[in-house]
């Protein structure tokens, strides 16, 4: 059991160090930038089309396999019995009016009216690229880690986000830690960038 | 003259005390929460109107005197001749496209879009609780710094502006580490907050 708990942390880790490798691309793509403005023009995906690819070549990919660890592949629902659980569906479940912050819920209604996103997967990218934007990348991840009740009906126990709230509170703290840096950077990232420049990303 | 220089410094010193117990007393606002999420509550004018108030009657004041310190009255015109000058017309004039961040520009048109607010100063209140809503205190304060063109024909040599550009660059620096610790907090202030809680701040 101690040699399969150790694999377990071992897998775990190795999400989070992905997202520090991309969270570092990231931090050195502005590196050249003098002052604050300089830096907000390198976050601009319009004027910097660099920061569109490396984030959603780098980031939202770690992200992704971040949210999709663990999850239980279907949902109940009332209507159609069950339905297909993804990280997407995790964003629509996070988003509930009162238990997260009124801003994300705004983000979340702005992505879900992007017709030209047809599958789930550009979607949560698109909700990536909006928490970098809003500089809420953090509190999303923090809401999420608060929800018990909603991460004890999504994951298995041996999801990261299980784990992070149960037996091993550190993954939590070191991914709020990774993500940290990102919050001081100013985005302006296209959410249609993706669709816009046709990046072969958009499995379902 | 020396004693004339330490005068003008000692009273921008002045300014900046009231930005900085501003930012306290804002500060100490968020101190219960014990996650994001409850900070985030905090931060939302709606759930606590509190956070408006303390905005509107502390930080909106102390950033509009700071703005207003050694302003040329007048600006010339190319169709009036002149227009009187004002903190809101200062932003007006920083947000030019090319110049600053397009973020500030989208927040610039989203105020101005606001025909509820009648007063220059009721405007530029709503363009500081954009900035916090945004995240970007910080960035359009050094956009600002950084447009020594701009510093020139809106401002006296001896305005605050000015100095912190010129002679005094300590100014500028100690501005931007007081505002700081603002952009780690998640506001969502409502832009008509003033206008809806009738607060008598509206002077022209």
């Amino acid at each position: 059991a101690q040699s399969g708990t150790g694999q377990l942390q071992e897998q775990k880790k190795g999400l989070l160090i992905a997202v520090s490798a991309s969270v570092d691309k990231i931090i050195s793509h502005f590196g050249a930038a003098r002052n604050l403005v300089q830096k907000a023009q390198l976050g601009d995906s319009r004027l910097s089309p660099d920061v569109g690819h490396l984030v959603l070549t780098t980031l939202c990919p770690a992200l992704h396999a971040l949210v999709a660890d663990g999850l239980k592949p279907f949902r109940k629902d009332l209507i159609t019995g069950q339905r297909r659980s993804s990280p997407w569906s995790v964003v629509e479940a996070s988003v509930k009016p009162g238990s997260s912050a009124r801003s994300l819920g705004t983000l979340y209604g702005q992505v879900s009216r992007l017709a030209l996103l047809r599958s789930s997967r550009s979607r949560f990218h698109a909700f990536i690229l909006g928490l970098l934007n809003t500089k809420q990348l953090e509190l999303w991840f923090s809401s999420l880690q608060e929800d018990a009740g909603l991460l004890s009906l999504l994951y298995l126990p041996t999801g990261f986000f299980s784990l992070a709230r149960g037996g091993c509170p550190s993954l939590s703290t070191e991914l709020l830690l990774l993500l940290q840096p990102l919050s001081v950077l100013t985005f302006h990232l296209d959410l249609l960038f993706e669709h816009h420049h046709h990046l072969p990303l958009g499995l379902p």
